[in-house]
């Protein structure tokens, strides 16, 4: 078995990408998020002890306040004891390896680990190195991948189109830089979305893009046309130092996500942002408090979500 | 209705003042608190569930490792599951607004936050923002209010006094960059405390601190005269080099409390702070450790207050 | 009574060092550890609620996130309230001191604390200035002590050796500095071990350290011979900086642990490290991970022996 998240039996054992994840165990995890989303306003979540007793270390080696937030609550709603890490400050300062850390922190018993690190393959790395019984999940590593959020995109998508196979979605964004997109683009190729786009401009796209399966726009007027659901992404700072941008406002200009644009995608078409937003960068304030957003719940669907992956890890031994 | 801190049904609704805030509530969170605090010593508080499976969040936008222990503590003892958010390291050096940062909290379930802000008026901002199941209290904003730490002021000093309506209290020290003197003065007056005295230099007195109902003195030995209650302020060290005071030697001659001074007073007269105290600048070691000194059964008070505005605010849904 | 760890009756009060520890005091914690340490693997620690109500304040007045999650788990383990504090970022930097800092936090009901201070005799000054029915526990104090370190170094060479009266073990490497060596010597003397070496460079010994009734050895391969036990230190980088070594690749050939120099001590010895460790320069990795190496376990009996403490003191109200 080659898939290094499941286990022999074909059940999730850790959750490091979408790039892979069987069609079932990516619906389980949705309809297992579903059933955390219980009252008819769907935005009710209650305590459970699913986790009781159980350990769950955030290991932040880059700092993320937000997305650890949505583990620590998911995590307390399950009733586990939560141990919060930021290792910047910590032992490999000291000078001692990931690894060891790591096997530290295992011979406290924790039982899962929730992994943020700056560099592509770190939540790989370590669960290829823990025993059998303890389970990892990837919370965003360089520019690889970042599941859980994917996975909310797309509990938030079928939420409110209720398929996938008749969907015509766009990416729209720094898709070079983004550990999002990608997870995307493998969780939606995977549940069956006929048509991926991506709009961006040449300097934030990934050589050989085409190969994801998805098609690439560069103008934003066309790659919005018809679309049922447009995900924006977060445009870094830094990409504007970094030359790759010529500023912010004419970033905007042209593929800034406003009213005018919006009005080209389908009447009902749904408008996503992993967060934190820049307004008035990548989305207009208007759109993103727009009747036509669905920012918040995706929030709300985030803890469901990463709920459900740890009940299901914890309850696979 | 225009009290922001007040239902349509006058019921409790977020504590962000204690001005404007009605006798009848404040006597109420003072019962409350009483509750709290049950045994015969007065020192001893359970843990009860009654928050459980509530999320509080401490979002702390100034550092305060006191008063958001003090806030985690309560809360724990009411059984919430508590997270504690320092944003000075959040989301909002990521160029995302205030409001956009509560709405995501928000849309992760939470039931309360713990705002501490250095702008006056943040927590006022948030609690006209959020849905109305949700509910705010100030830690702290600016330097306009900390109601929390005047009501467990009010508790302590119905404790040893019994009574408001027969009390002369001085509040001395850095009146003017104060909010816990604001806050202090506002619930004084709610509660009938017929003379209420700030004592400070001219340089640290508001303009037209009068209007607030008080009395002015400048000489600290008139001042104290025959008081029930001292009320010393925290003197910041910055003040010192902003040059609206000559020195802290200067300020302990003339402002800082002795057991000369103290003598003028009442011979059963209390002595709070709020903390932490500037030992030697405006309060003498010998009296913080003396026998007129209550400064720690304030904190001991301030658990057991917090307590009870939270269960108010969680209960009143 | 002069001993400031015992109450009048004898019993355990505060954990403070191993010095002056009565055996069967000692004994008495590792037997409760083991308690915790149940499985047929002796690698399971359930959950209990032995402490569930209390309130258990990690003040490090010094970071070390490894410790400070030792001691968050086990006090969470056994259903503590656990409130951490960084105490360099808090009040003391406000002008308070130490003892107002701990007044302050005893007013808050704290039960227990948990010190870790630059300065040797910190957690002292603490527990003598505290009520009855407070307990301190030094998790590390200048070169002082460190007596959990020692009490699961002891409690892993029980669960390897059964028994200490026939032992042979050597320490080896920066004693100076080590509050964990100092802590080690005194703990293994009063468990009735026979024969303690130490094992250093002249420049990183204590002066009059043979008082201490320990065998001085500056040669590494003649101290090892025939020891049941190595225990090795942490070599903190600044002293290479200090002009005490050489260099690293220096130390490591004379009194890095390598398979040849083990190689000299009895078949069945095992290595110890209390971590984080510095491969390659007082451990080969050979070493670290080979069969001799009870590192880890050390790590999970830390533990099982923090929570003995933790429910022992707690227990001897």
């Amino acid at each position: 078995m080659n898939n290094p998240q499941l286990n022999k039996n074909g059940e999730l054992q850790h959750l490091l990408t979408t790039e892979g994840l069987p069609a079932p165990i990516l619906r389980a995890i949705l309809d297992r998020a579903a059933s955390f989303v219980s009252t008819a306003e769907g935005n009710e979540i209650k305590k459970v002890p699913l986790l009781h007793g159980k350990a769950v270390f955030n290991i932040f080696f880059e700092n993320s306040t937000r997305t650890r937030t949505t583990f620590e609550i998911a995590a307390k709603r399950l009733s586990a004891d939560v141990v919060n890490l930021n290792i910047g400050s910590s032992s490999t300062s000291k000078g001692e390896t990931l690894l060891d850390t790591v096997d530290n922190l295992c011979a406290m018993h924790a039982d899962m680990f929730v992994v943020r690190h700056s560099q592509s393959g770190a939540a790989h790395l370590i669960a290829r190195h823990v025993a059998p019984e303890i389970h990892v999940i990837n919370a965003g590593d360089g520019r690889h991948a970042h599941p859980t959020q994917a996975l909310l995109d797309m509990f938030t998508i079928r939420h409110y189109k209720k398929e996938f196979h008749n969907l015509r979605v766009a990416i729209v964004g720094d898709i070079l830089h983004s550990r999002v997109a990608r997870s995307q683009i493998h969780a939606l190729s995977t549940l069956g979305v006929p048509e991926i786009r991506v709009i961006a401009p040449k300097t934030l796209l990934p050589t050989l893009v085409e190969h994801l399966g998805v098609q690439v726009y560069h103008d934003m007027e066309e790659g919005l046309r018809d679309v049922d659901v447009v995900m924006m992404l977060r445009l870094q700072n830094e990409r504007m130092q970094g030359g790759l941008l010529p500023s912010a406002q004419e970033y905007f200009k042209y593929y800034g996500l406003t009213q005018d644009k919006l009005a080209l995608a389908k009447p009902d078409a749904i408008v996503m942002h992993p967060g934190p937003m820049n307004r008035g960068v990548e989305i207009d304030s208007s759109v993103a408090d727009g009747s036509h957003s669905v920012i918040l719940p995706q929030v709300t669907f985030g803890i469901a979500v990463r709920m459900a992956v740890m009940s299901m890890l914890a309850g696979a031994k």
